[in-house]
């Protein structure tokens, strides 16, 4: 079989570049495209040149449509909107779209859900492996431990530059939390503590944001008891996490059936 | 139904006055008898005067199988070659019999595994909630992360007066992490690194301990890959959880047929 | 010399108990009065019985001018008003008032530096020598650290029954890394962060809150860079540090003349 | 005045060519030569290819006398042996040699003080800013708390390819806690422990090591005492803070007189 050909999106970006330099690495995979929004200086440039990997005889190209019209996959850490737009276009070109993207609203959901009749979506808030099985971890222990015994706390850190709270990986942290303890995270979540708060409420899922320096990204939940407690942590050392699970997601989803997938699917964890 | 009766062993000691109050504070249990050796200081006392709860009108005595003979379980953390006699004596009155002492040799499980054809044995390396699911967690989580992909290393810490090294706990999770590899702990296990080791031997497990202060004791076990690292840790804060535990498995074990359990069984994680 | 007199305020609380324990073991100390609120169910109960010392007689009284005119000294873990209020008292007795009561306003301060005047008194936001001596360290980390290079953070964790936040312990600390930065807390403190807060702000000192079980109290100061981070961090295993502490500070201020004095002082640390 | 030349030592090596692009970019600095060892396949190569930075016009060259004659300073993370040789070129060429080498023996440290006579040499076990402030802080701690209250551990963490434990920045802060305690480090550090160890034994400094994955390096004091713990850590993210570190310390030594310095020395911290 013919290496599979991925499309960046968000080419010249820093995650772009990082997923140009994992494709070009990784066996069974090729880059087949590089795509930037209109009016991008980077545009006719070479996508390897740019990822410092040398020339690669790939341009930045901004026609999404062309370029996944002669490929099989796309790759996807760009904005809910932009996600959106490309889940179309994989949805009429039938081909695998692996999302990364954060901070999708319901709507932003309900769009992609439809083109996933079309296209094998593979869509998380984190692509690593440690993530996703920290997540099964999660909703074990909090099925295991019960509310009334077991507060528990969802901690995070990222660099300076990271710019919502929580993280979308905490909030799926705390999602999974949820679920073992069957419960809405919308309702019983507190997500902020300051002043004269009152004594914790029994149930709820709290979260606590930490900001600073280079920090690549950093979760525990915490399921503290009497007099016991119990913490799961990730820590992520490298980006390059997140854009070799985005490609072993594509590897996966290739000749696989039209449908919406998370990397619990791929990691076959679920 | 009457409050089940329970023999505290080694009831002067540290742990035994934990037990004592633990079992005095508890719904369905009441201190039976309290035991300790032949010569001890604190025989005839009361038992609940020593353990600063008020007299329960229990005097210690060092007639383990008077006390047996009355009594519907023993609580038992004293040493290997103490349990093993506890053991022979429970089976003989065929009650229940709860074992949380660590240390125990090939030697001394084999006639452990014999008294429990007549006695209902619970017996685990730490009797903690937390502990046991950690142990579950960890197998999970090593099953599903390659060995040559991740290393697996166990970190503990105690008090300052702790005797031995890795702690029973410690080896417990081990043996939790072996289980999901599909390997013997024994044979690939690095206890001790110092000078020149050489490079990390894939698929090993290693084991680090600290000693200090007044740690009740704390456990971490770490998945490190390449670009990311799960922790999975357990704090004790307190050493009436491990009394807790024990007398909740007294409860569980009441009224169940002779057999060796371990605390999965108790806890529903099995 | 004889022994120090101390009158225990709040003395059927919680830590009201634990400072009954800590003096009547400690050398050079005595229990000379304990002061319960009027219409107390525990006024003219012995006080060394309720702590589950057994019988020192000494009745709990609601009378606290008389108890501070026999006594050399006050410990003090009360409310706000009620410290201000037992300050004036230990001004006209011209003794010792150890402080250890937290949430004071600044109204509260300028009473308390008033009996002063005649009163020696020391106050601080945590009675334990490994907080005082972790919020040197942090002000001596935040003055080597530039604010350009450097994000300082300050982490906490307590049981689930703590009604505020952040604790009086992490603001002391946020205090400290303040003074080094030579900046003002309160203009400079971030102590929410949820949904889109942008790039985090330099030279800012940010909080963050974990509550559950049953955790005597955690902080952490992180000192987060480009590409490495230093965490200073400090945990209380058992609230008989603070108890401890109060007392040590009653033994260094016996014999002192008026003033206001911190544990800085009392450990050496200043 | 014009730039800073250096020579690179080791140039083909992982460090190295982090050195090779941290002197390329930063201001005052720029690469004067790039010395390989005889026989090396990377000799003629340009070093600024090598190191994925584009052509810099400098080859790599076996010669290092010549490469010390035409510049100003060395920055040097090779090997003990390789060292001391360099050590003695530098004290020829009368330029900066900074020496980030660990594993150094007595011998080694002898010949390099030596050489210091000529040479202005900057030597330390970790050029970072926040080890170097750490041990600083581990100092100041070690010497507040006092040994038979609080016993002192140093745990690390380095990735699966180190060959020696502990680590030399281990070894660095245990010393730091030792010249604390005024002990000699040698004669009171534990380096492993397993089995029946008996109790830890007052006023010993501890070790304990863990290795996997890809961790950079990270380390923790931890000073434990009755109810209370402190624990000062430091996490390296990135290996560039070495290099950043040690093209500092060439700055700071350029124009200064001969002798042997430490990172405290450039950081202002002694």
């Amino acid at each position: 079989m013919s290496d599979m050909g991925l499309v960046i999106v968000g080419a010249a970006g820093r995650m772009g570049q990082t997923l140009i330099r994992t494709v070009h690495t990784m066996d069974g995979l090729r880059v087949a495209a590089a795509v930037e929004r209109p009016g991008s200086s980077f545009l006719g440039r070479d996508a390897g040149e740019l990822a410092g990997i040398g020339t690669i005889n790939v341009s930045i190209t901004d026609d999404p449509l062309a370029a996944f019209a002669k490929a099989d996959g796309v790759l996807d850490f760009t904005s809910p909107d932009s996600s959106v737009e490309f889940a179309g276009y994989a949805a009429q070109a039938q081909i695998v779209h692996v999302i990364g993207t954060t901070g999708l609203a319901p709507e932003h959901e309900a769009k992609i859900r439809a083109a996933a009749h079309h296209a094998t979506i593979v869509k998380s808030g984190n692509m690593s492996l440690g993530v996703n099985l920290l997540a099964v971890l999660v909703e074990k222990a909090a099925r295991a431990l019960e509310a009334s015994d077991f507060d528990i706390e969802v901690l995070e850190m990222h660099h300076r530059h990271k710019v919502d709270a929580p993280s979308g990986t905490a909030l799926l942290l705390g999602e999974a939390a949820a679920k073992g303890r069957e419960i809405a995270l919308a309702e019983r979540s507190v997500r902020v503590r300051d002043g004269h708060t009152g004594p914790r409420e029994e149930g709820t899922i709290g979260f606590a944001t930490l900001r600073g320096g280079s920090v690549v990204g950093e979760h525990s939940v915490i399921l503290a008891g009497s007099g016991e407690r119990i913490t799961l942590s990730h820590q992520a050392e490298d980006r390059g996490i997140f854009a070799h699970g985005a490609a072993k997601a594509a590897l996966w989803a290739h000749g696989r059936k039209p449908g919406l997938y998370s990397m619990l699917d791929v990691l076959g964890l679920n």
